[in-house]
């Protein structure tokens, strides 16, 4: 495969064939080095991880899904390493190209999946979105992504980290593709319609103009696609509370995950996801108390102004892709930005849907997004593929 | 070179002819990577260092002397990443085998150094000491080393971690060579006699039995060769405490020392290196406050009890060196302990040395270290090799 991008996980070369019949018949897929594909190791982009751990029995759950429905495997894709990370940066890898801003990132986790969609090397592609690793190369790369609602699809044969935040998503460039793989993977669910839309106010409070000002057009017509809009402030205790719960659960979770690992292996990192290990190795039990409260009470928000088929507006990300050679307070300052948003759709499990709409002046991706209520995945993807038949991106 | 023992960084040759005569002709020597070497890049055991700097214009203050006192280096040894370890394990170069426990590490970070002097690869060389870098890895390979004085030896030309503790200390497998160094490197001092041993009973309470039973014979040993022996409790703080101030300070120093090139880079480092630079970078000067009040007493503590021609007695390490294959539970517990002793003299600035003189019944080398007063790290050799030539270790 010609892999210009470095999308793919290099030196492997993965191809299963999908059934000949079935709803994705015909398309390419890609699959996140996160997911077991039989007879292969599972790298997670880490070369201690690959080293230490020995091929999948079986492929995941969602991956056999889409061979079963016609699709073709047609490589592993890069991640962040043990997919932890935001901005697509893997040292041991090489950083993925953004073909629709090639001196800034893809984001990431799901880096390659992300680019490899929006460099047209496949049709779809597989990823996982815990803290935004689905929404934020979508953003970025300028593709549909969907995050489904926390628990809508299997994670059985994915690298988890934090159980409670893990989902599988999916990245198309093509909002009908993006309707196809849903139907393929998600549950049914009651076709309920869209009523209104909600501007998320403290969302958009918190970007930068340059992102402000690529969504007002793709704002408006979203607005127009639905009978009712109007304007909300998402989180009473504010987004940076949202964030800072989010990130502290998260930690939390994914120290667990991989304390044992990383006692046994004493694996290389790069600087920044070492240091994420070793502060959530610090977080303890005791320290989740406020945070699960507040999981709980922005749920019950969310619940609230979700129902009677409302859905939230609101910038997928809140600032342009750092370059690629940012420097590590560049990073984590977007990270610590990043999650402000993402963590709405995070903390509370429901799904959401990014839609590349919006583009700035130099012709950057910025995403838009949508997030629904529990369980209403199919009404995202379905809304997605009425607006980009009725309205194209912004050139 | 033969290198069977890992001792030397691998794919770098390098061979300086010292000078033709002077009191240290005709003898090898090797300096661990952290000691520039005119025209070869300062590695620091780190790839990302390596990659990251320049070549050396020219060689360090102390490379320099030896080569003009008629030495020749031939060769560059492993450290442990850019300094910050005891055991002696690098996760990019190897860990040098300890010749003389081959299924234990050597312990660092001068690993190669002592490694190589213990092997025979080379008569004597240079290591760095913040911690305990020459300290541990000569108690636990079995050769002499010492810690000089801080200050008394220049650090140009070496990579410094932590200028308040840094030192440039040194190996050999015979005591008369030691002397020979240090009669090279250390500024000279006025001859004053030892007149009393001092047992820090605080420091041999905290050792493993197998330790204590190690070095009885070695502190008989020593008690015969000096007029008068006493016990006394070094740290009225407890060594533990002494131990968290120890780490508190140096690892505010390394974190500033190594903040900016981390920032650019995002290096690679094992876990373990990782986290202790993600934790030193949120000590702040306001933690400080306690252990420099704390460091002070210390000083005037040992400065007192070391007048008049005291010297100390005292364990070099804790407990035998850990196993190659130790999980990072069994590494971070085994540096905990370490440290508990080694801060004594780190703390106080004063000169250690260690004497190979003690061995268990399956001949894993335990070492014995004096402490002497400010400057009187001379008085520390000459006593080492009076030593030295009226008793054997025990086999």
């Amino acid at each position: 495969m010609n892999d210009a991008l470095g999308a793919f996980v290099a030196g492997t070369d993965v191809v299963v064939q999908g059934a000949t019949q079935g709803p994705l018949a015909g398309l390419s897929f890609a699959a996140k080095d996160l997911f077991d594909v039989q007879g292969y190791v599972t790298g997670c982009g880490n070369p201690d991880w690959l080293r230490t751990h020995a091929p999948a029995r079986r492929s995941a759950w969602c991956v056999e899904r889409l061979l079963a429905a016609g699709a073709t495997l047609v490589g592993k894709t890069v991640t962040d390493e043990i997919s932890l990370g935001l901005l697509g940066i893997n040292r041991f890898y090489g950083t993925p190209v953004n073909p629709r801003a090639v001196d800034r990132v893809a984001g990431g986790s799901s880096s390659g999946s992300a680019a490899a969609v929006a460099g047209g090397l496949v049709d779809v592609a597989l990823g996982t979105d815990s803290g935004g690793s689905v929404r934020v190369p979508s953003s970025y790369t300028g593709v549909y992504g969907l995050r489904p609602t926390h628990g809508a699809i299997p994670v059985e044969g994915m690298m988890t980290q934090s159980p409670t935040f893990d989902t599988v998503g999916f990245f198309a460039d093509d909002a009908a593709r993006l309707e196809a793989l849903g139907d393929v993977l998600l549950p049914a669910s009651a076709d309920a319609a869209i009523e209104e839309l909600l501007i998320a106010t403290d969302a958009f409070a918190l970007v930068d103009d340059v992102v402000r000002a690529a969504l007002a057009g793709a704002v408006q017509r979203v607005s127009g696609a639905v009978p009712r809009v109007s304007s909300v402030a998402v989180a009473p205790e504010g987004l940076a509370t949202w964030c800072s719960n989010q990130r502290l659960l998260q930690s939390f979770e994914f120290g667990r995950t991989f304390a044992s690992w990383v006692d046994r292996v004493n694996p290389t990192f790069s600087f920044e996801v070492g240091r994420s290990l070793a502060l959530a190795a610090r977080v303890t039990e005791g320290d989740l108390a406020e945070p699960h409260q507040l999981r709980a009470s922005a749920r019950a928000r969310l619940d609230e102004l979700l129902g009677g088929g409302r859905i939230l507006c609101l910038p997928t990300t809140p600032q342009l892709p750092v370059r690629r050679d940012a420097t590590l307070t560049e990073m984590s300052s977007a990270c610590d930005r990043i999650v402000e948003l993402t963590c709405i759709a995070g903390l509370t499990g429901l799904p959401q849907v990014n839609l590349p709409l919006g583009r700035t002046a130099e012709g950057i991706p910025v995403g838009l997004s949508l997030i629904g209520s529990r369980g209403a995945d199919r009404q995202l993807l379905k809304l997605a593929g009425q607006l980009s038949r009725i309205a194209q991106p912004a050139s």
